[in-house]
């Protein structure tokens, strides 16, 4: 498998901390290691780090670690290859730019790159699976896309799109568009929403606690998704199979459900 | 000014030592201090780190100093602004995908933003003129786009639209597609080629001086193009006004002289 994180929030805010529990599962207390990827928007902008080394032992992963990048849409994921190298154009996030504004995706899933219909506009510039949906689900946005359209308008496509490719193979989503965050369940995803009045948390997967009180104000509200919860002494909502969900300004502003489709190929 | 620095080389070579002298360049022995940008191609990908901050105070630019990264294609720009505000949408390098390919620009110049014709294909997240342009540029390439087709057999129309564009004003252009390194001349730029045997090169921004002959094999051809001379101790070829180069792992593969424009406007 490889692993997804994301960040919806209403200030900016940094992710240091489930960032922290996070890079440890790309080689250390997880299988992840080759390579990962971090987007962080400000503003229209994006600021991306990628590594194809293990994020666990990554300077850059370091780096961000002791550096808090604040913002209010974050996409990030580890990998562990199956279909293309272990390279920089293979590692996600992967983003394209339509109508006026950048797109990011990120995925965890496997399905035979065949079984994804040729994309329009958009083309893969590595070998992954992952890389060639992204650019089809864009392009097919794209053909429907307004001048500036957002995200959030497009909900409704975006959704029967990975209902359609969710029965080639598991595919859990992440893509943003940097006002909206969308998330797609095939398998795997929990999110938790973070609000006053703010306690402590400790991550699942390294020994540290954070206490958020002393770090936010009453107006933070932030929610962050992944694979499999970050911390052990909160509750994370688990997603079911075929459930879609938007976040804005850390807010859940849409959900809907889909088939639930049974995937008998095992994740990667 | 805006200032632009790239370098193309035969083998992945890191270019920390040019860009420690150009990040003074960016709010210390230079006004350029509305961020920076720069490109690292890794294959197909790229690794790209960008600030707002001045580069000669940012965390990120002191990061990239200690942990040489080794590339063959490498574009940067510190940025004084002038059109769009001082954030990161607006931080050069812009990048696009075109057929499969990660093309990265960087321009110092100015010229009214209404002269650049509407891009096809692509559109500015942010507001400057250089984002603009870049996406006209490419729009236009892509309109004659074969399949996966190489920045090197579009050279002479790419050349044909840096001198069309000359005419509205100041336009210093960087361009790559991660195989080759296209340079446009509109007002200021200077080249060197280093290659065996190798000699010692002294930074004019920095007291720091470099013996390349320790860090060097015989094979490796490493060509450093800069607004201004990096060093005090090297001869650097200054290009001329609409002048044009294509570089290629390292070497000079082409170059064309298009007509000399004096303009009036007073450079970003």
């Amino acid at each position: 498998m490889c692993e997804l994180m994301a960040m919806s929030a209403k200030l900016p805010t940094d992710i240091s901390f489930s960032f922290t529990g996070f890079v440890e599962r790309g080689g250390n207390t997880g299988p992840h290691k080759d390579g990962f990827g971090i987007c962080f928007y400000d503003g229209k902008g994006v600021r991306e780090f990628k590594d194809h080394n293990p994020s666990c032992r990554s300077p850059i992963a370091q780096f961000l670690q002791n550096y808090p990048i604040k913002s209010t849409n974050v996409i990030s994921h580890i990998r562990q290859a199956n279909v293309g190298d272990i390279s920089l154009e293979n590692t996600h996030p992967f983003h394209r730019e339509m109508c006026g504004r950048i797109w990011t995706f990120a995925h965890n899933g496997q399905m035979a790159i065949t079984d994804i219909p040729e994309p329009r506009h958009y083309k893969p510039v590595g070998e992954t699976d992952s890389e060639k949906l992204f650019c089809w689900l864009l392009g097919e946005l794209r053909s429907r896309c307004q001048n500036n359209a957002p995200m959030k308008l497009q909900a409704e496509l975006l959704e029967k799109q990975c209902n359609y490719i969710n029965q080639f193979g598991v595919s859990n989503i992440l893509m943003s568009d940097g006002e909206s965050l969308f998330v797609f369940c095939s398998t795997k995803l929990s999110w938790i929403t973070r609000r006053a009045p703010f306690g402590k948390a400790h991550l699942t997967d390294a020994d540290i606690t954070i206490d958020f009180s002393a770090v936010t104000t009453e107006d933070d509200i932030v929610t962050v998704i992944a694979t499999q919860p970050l911390t052990d002494n909160e509750i994370w909502q688990a997603m079911v199979p075929g459930e879609s969900r938007i976040f804005e300004l850390g807010e859940c502003v849409r959900e809907s459900y889909g088939p639930k489709i049974e995937h008998k190929k095992a994740e990667k």
